[in-house]
């Protein structure tokens, strides 16, 4: 029998995929961003990267001025070795997130610590060069009133109520949005500010600001947002999926079993938005003699103690449920996380999602599945552009850094 | 306003993601393993990448045999630049498909073309001892038998019918395997071959193989098996999707509108697998008064222009298409691929199943998708299983090199 072995270490066998050791070195920087000082021999033995490799990257990343040299570490005699700490402040991003009627701007620091933010009532339907001249004037403001007056902006992310090509920053036939379809953002927010602009969805920056910021760690995660319309954002392996032409997620117009009394304004009957979105279930409790114009007034009725309401939070969890229990079967997440504005409904939400996941997914699946409320709430969304930005800067920076060193190298 | 450029090239500017730059570089495989031969600057120029860049790649490749020098170019004057081109016989991969009655265990080159083969009937039942030993002694036999005598190994990939941990390469509950949950495949294989030793779910190398043949380049893309049980493989960013313990994919017990009168073996009712899988369909049209012991029987019996069976094949394509149109909405993938025994009986599980995933999903994301049958068909899994070794050795080799280089470069 031939037995020859390749010239990789022991330690990549069985290791997965060919990007194993890079996310070793992504590793890395998740661990500097904790904050926590370390020094290079505890970076190797945590990461298991060689110490000469440890020592590389950290080279790089202090002349990026991403992370600082901090204190001194007890040694056992000779040279103190050093301590070294993520620099969140070496960088602000500019964080934006749009609605339907309403937008963010914030910036954060590059931990994703909101620095300051500006709220603003506006119309999506008003057009890019509209709503996207207020992000980058409130943008500039926020910039001038900062302490230090001029920092350096790492990049701007932003999210927007549709689907977003993500590579290029385009929406692609997005519902609510007149005017926005094939939209150049990047370049149109590149004229203010000559930094990488990053583009998605809102429930997708909300999922990628739920995870980053709650649940490091967990690259299997689905967030699923239910307010007036009902979609989710999808990490999976790590990596948001965003699907063919940026449509993942869209759980709203899943069709419910025994539902299809209801007539969507999609055209099809039984989807799961008609029977439980905002607009849907204050109808709901305004049939049953209530006063609701809103998911928030159904909300608020349910937190008031109203059985009635907190009936209809039930049922409709149940109704989410059936089209959960489809996704666990399908995505096999460890978490999913429910977001939105009848989230603040509380558990009874929870409790009826819960009750029909449990039910209809396999055990296999169930067995470590947490269903859990937004812990992130109305911040997600900015939490996340900002996490999309320092994601993209820090892993740009190190393998533009990687690749030239390597070049430099083979030249010699 | 402050516009302070970061130290990237404007190319990265909304690339989307920190590993845009490698996914060049792995580009650069998919390029050559086409094996058309071509110049270092004609590399340059298809993939972007700076030519200093594709020198240290190509020497790194070069120095593993992975690619050779073939002929001459033209020269517009000077030394003639020459031509490169992957050398698929560098290596063997050994890939091996496990059923739950049958396996299968090839030599591939690096290609993914099939140098030999050995197809026996065995029972999964047997246990991990048995069945692994077959497999090493299979493919021992078939090294031995090859013209050179000793070719060298690259890794082994191997396919099962359960759900397994990729990372470690050990089944996890799977409920057709008794005395496989937990088993070490990799440290059994590498007993008898000291290499990398890929395991996965047998549908997840069928989608491997189907993609990585057929559709190149299609980074999301779903791979159906309807043949006794129904299951997925599910490539989203260009990555098999696996979900959080191995489960992902599971198709066969998602509920069906309206189908709450079948009884599934999985202890809940509508199952998609208790209303169209293999076992459910022979049982039809049994009881409809035709011989038909199998899915296979149904399929020759539809192929055979049995009306009954064609409508029954028909049927069973709606309702699978009801499942895969909330696929289509949760995933938004541009392919999806239909596989198994089933999709032999041709274009009317196609039709079935197109005629309610164009009726029941968005427009957005079926505008340009594609339905397609599998191409690979009995193959995909065995070039699935030969793909995940040479991706995998591959990546990991060329991330070696360029994290040594980086290494090297920065002790100087």
């Amino acid at each position: 029998m031939s037995v020859i072995p390749l010239p990789l270490p022991i330690r990549s066998v069985a290791a997965g995929n060919g990007s194993a050791v890079f996310s070793q070195a992504a590793d890395l920087f998740q661990l500097l961003r904790d904050g926590e000082p370390r020094t290079r021999a505890e970076l190797a033995a945590i990461t298991g990267l060689a110490r000469s490799t440890i020592a590389a990257r950290v080279e790089t990343l202090l002349a990026a001025d991403l992370i600082s040299p901090v204190g001194e570490a007890a040694s056992s005699g000779g040279r103190p070795p050093s301590r070294i700490a993520f620099n969140p402040a070496a960088r602000v991003v500019i964080a934006a997130d749009i609605g339907a009627s309403h937008g963010v701007v914030a910036l954060t620091d590059l931990a994703g610590t909101v620095l300051a933010s500006t709220t603003a009532d506006l119309s999506i339907a008003d057009g890019p060069e509209t709503v996207l001249a207020w992000v980058a004037a409130t943008a500039g403001k926020l910039l001038a009133d900062t302490a230090g007056g001029a920092p350096d902006v790492a990049g701007i992310g932003i999210g927007l109520p549709g689907p977003v090509e993500h590579t290029t920053g385009r929406p692609t036939n997005p519902p609510i949005m007149p005017g926005w379809d094939g939209f150049d953002v990047p370049g149109f927010l590149q004229r203010s500010f000559l930094v990488p602009v990053l583009v998605d969805n809102d429930v997708n920056i909300m999922a990628l600001g739920e995870q980053s910021t709650q649940w490091p760690g967990d690259d299997n995660l689905l967030f699923v947002k239910v307010a007036t319309g009902i979609g989710a954002g999808i990490i999976g392996g790590g990596q948001l999926q965003r699907g063919a032409v940026g449509a993942a997620g869209d759980l709203g117009h899943v069709r419910v079993p025994n539902a299809d009394h209801v007539i969507c304004r999609c055209g099809n009957t039984g989807c799961l938005e008609a029977l439980v979105g905002g607009p849907a279930l204050a109808a709901q409790m305004r049939e049953l003699g209530f006063e609701a114009r809103s998911v928030r007034d159904v909300v608020a009725l349910a937190r008031g103690g109203n059985g009635t309401a907190i009936a209809a939070v039930r049922q409709a969890g149940r109704d989410i449920g059936t089209v959960l229990a489809t996704c666990v079967n399908l995505l096999n997440p460890s978490t999913i996380v429910i977001g939105g504005a009848l989230a603040e409904s509380g558990e009874h939400l929870l409790a009826g999602i819960r009750e029909v996941v449990y039910q209809r997914s396999l055990p296999l699946s169930t067995a470590r599945l947490r269903i859990v409320a937004s812990r992130a709430m109305e911040s997600a969304g900015i939490l996340g552009a900002a996490m999309m930005v320092v994601q993209h800067v820090l892993g740009a920076a190190m393998i533009e850094a990687t690749l030239a060193q390597a070049t430099a190298s083979a030249q010699h």
